[in-house]
């Protein structure tokens, strides 16, 4: 198996992209990746989205945005796990220089959700959870995090202020963040009185519906040796486990087993613990998820994850930093593409260019891809050489 | 680079499957595939499907059909590129057992059109070629084959009985595969009287819309030491090649540059020409598809591939024998699960199981899965060792 490499990331502002379609995004984000890496012509595109096919009536994302980015003749596909498109895709990316059949991979995450707006994105997001058992029964993906928030509220005698700090901690990290969609602060005061929209989620609970596109390139310690300027970041490790989709059917619903598993092999296949852990980008697509990713990835007891938050201890300067650009709560969370904006978020604190944001001395990143409600659960261990 | 191996296969018969939704059948064919290798849990799971989450409101199916399959725990993602899902998924499996990361993969291919059947389908199918460009044309996928198959029957000065040879070969072919669709022979009558689709597409020329799922183990030596049974089929080689989505945007329309490209790369891995093929499982999805596609791969001349069915060459005791249990015209071509019955139909000739459609002394076999008319091209060379 050969080390892996990030060798060029790119990115798109996230927001409202009424004027691009899904391939003009992606070629944006693979334009700055190619420019940031050097590299013009990667042997293979690896292409994370969940629901262009539904939203803007097209699939086969690989070829159209491999020739609308002028790489007629390379590989290729499409990765999908609903929320963890871009995770997914990204691994792919990884296996595909690890095995040696592929010498440099571009890897791109998009979605372009406002395609929906008018009610398809909401089924769209559904389709994420189980038709036959869930969706069936009107619950959209809010609902599903709002019946795990109120199972946590009711288990760990909590009340809603407890979830606040996530949401107050990624805001302030996106205000520094050019690519961030809410570049703003907000108070807890603020936070209490946001709108209710499945109880207990409320409206700054939530990640917003947003449009954006996140890229990679992958490569070899061979190709790095051509590109002197290139700040090495090496893939420690790259691991994918599931539970069930529908959350009725898990063992244990607060205990996130795909977080636990996947978090596990990923610190054995990387020989770390959550100790050695710098940064983590986790899936905060709702404030729930950020407290039971903590608790279930090893950063904190279990029913402590919003105490993580509340203490401090997520801030840049604080124990574990986490979404700290702003996370999917505030940088955004364009669904199949956040996988790789979380990437390219650890590899930029990691090459120590993230500004004001900078985590000090960070060496080792975890970024951590959640589809459905705990279901595919994509972990990723970056290490600055 | 680790050698990688099939070693098991499975399938469900191709039909209307309105008893089964999509989890189910892909359950069947993992099972017999389980059943057949003699191993009982995979560590990864590539699933290869374009539709469900049009047609059945369901994606995120990695996840769940490994917990359907009672493999909670391993890793899951679906892989996307339109037809070529199927193929698309196989490589992925096959990279992830060669580079090391993964012991055992297990790839199924599903798709379940009948859940489209009043219209969802064709718009379903059409979201495999340029939304923006063709589709709002009003183009349909049929619409694209046609204009291929015209402009083909002026350049080489040929008449529709020319690709009759094609599906006659398909149905003989498919009379003694039990999991074919369309178990009957047809006439050259029959194919010049079958009712017009879009000229000069007929009935005939086009195959199925149809429900079904096959898989596939995939593992290394190792796992196969344990196998004392198992009858060895090696993947000498695994390629991707993707061409623009819009026809109109080709350089060469009946060149197939993608088809070409992809076949030049597998035989160059390989090390082998296209004289060396004991079997082409090709992707006879429509009758021009199968005409091109052998001369895009090196079986014919350019503008003689009706030529090689016609004088039959393409026969189970031809020269190179084609779409050995029905291809995807008589066996069926449920979309997403296509690429992966290939690689099955491959293997099962490979392992000389193929009972009366048994190619005589078959040890090398390619199988060519094509994404759009001709875009995303995945092929690979297995042999029996």
């Amino acid at each position: 198996m050969r080390d892996v490499y990030v060798i060029g990331i790119g990115q798109t502002p996230i927001g409202e992209w009424w004027d691009k379609g899904v391939r003009q995004l992606a070629y944006d984000a693979l334009h700055d990746a190619t420019e940031d890496s050097g590299l013009e012509w990667p042997d293979a595109l690896y292409v994370g989205n969940m629901m262009s096919s539904r939203l803007s009536g097209q699939a086969h994302l690989g070829a159209l945005i491999a020739d609308f980015a002028g790489w007629r003749g390379i590989e290729a596909v499409t990765v999908e796990a609903a929320c963890a498109s871009g995770g997914a895709a990204f691994q792919a990316g990884v296996r595909a220089v690890a095995s040696g059949m592929v010498e440099v991979a571009a890897v791109v995450g998009v979605e372009k959700m406002t395609d929906g707006i008018g009610g398809g994105v909401i089924s769209g997001l559904a389709t994420a959870a189980d038709a036959d058992y869930e969706v069936i029964q009107g619950v959209t993906f809010v609902a599903l995090n709002a019946l795990i928030m109120q199972r946590y509220m009711y288990e760990h005698n909590l009340k809603q202020e407890a979830f606040a700090a996530f949401c107050i901690n990624a805001h302030h990290n996106a205000v520094n963040n050019p690519n961030a969609m809410f570049r703003k602060e907000i108070t807890t005061r603020a936070y209490l009185n946001a709108h209710m929209i499945s109880p207990p989620v409320n409206l700054l609970d939530s990640s917003p519906i947003c449009d954006g596109a996140a890229a990679v390139l992958l490569g070899t310690k061979d190709i790095l040796r051509d590109l002197p300027e290139a700040i090495p970041v090496r893939i420690l490790a790259s691991t994918n486990a599931i539970d069930s989709v529908a959350i009725a059917e898990r063992h244990d619903l607060l205990g996130m087993e795909a977080i636990r598993n996947s978090a596990q092999k990923a610190y054995q296949t990387a020989r770390l613990a959550p100790t050695n852990i710098d940064v983590f980008e986790l899936h905060d697509a709702f404030s729930i998820m950020a407290a039971v990713s903590l608790e279930a990835s090893g950063f904190a007891e279990r029913g402590r994850g919003t105490f993580l938050a509340s203490e401090g201890e997520i801030s840049l300067t604080g124990r574990i930093p986490v979404s700290t650009m702003g996370g999917l709560k505030a940088r955004g969370h364009p669904v199949g593409a956040t996988g790789v904006y979380q990437i390219v978020d650890a590899v930029t604190q990691l090459r120590g260019t993230a500004d004001k944001n900078q985590v000090k001395d960070a060496t080792i990143a975890m970024a951590q891809n959640v589809g459905g409600a705990g279901t595919t659960v994509i972990t990723h261990i970056l290490a600055r050489e």
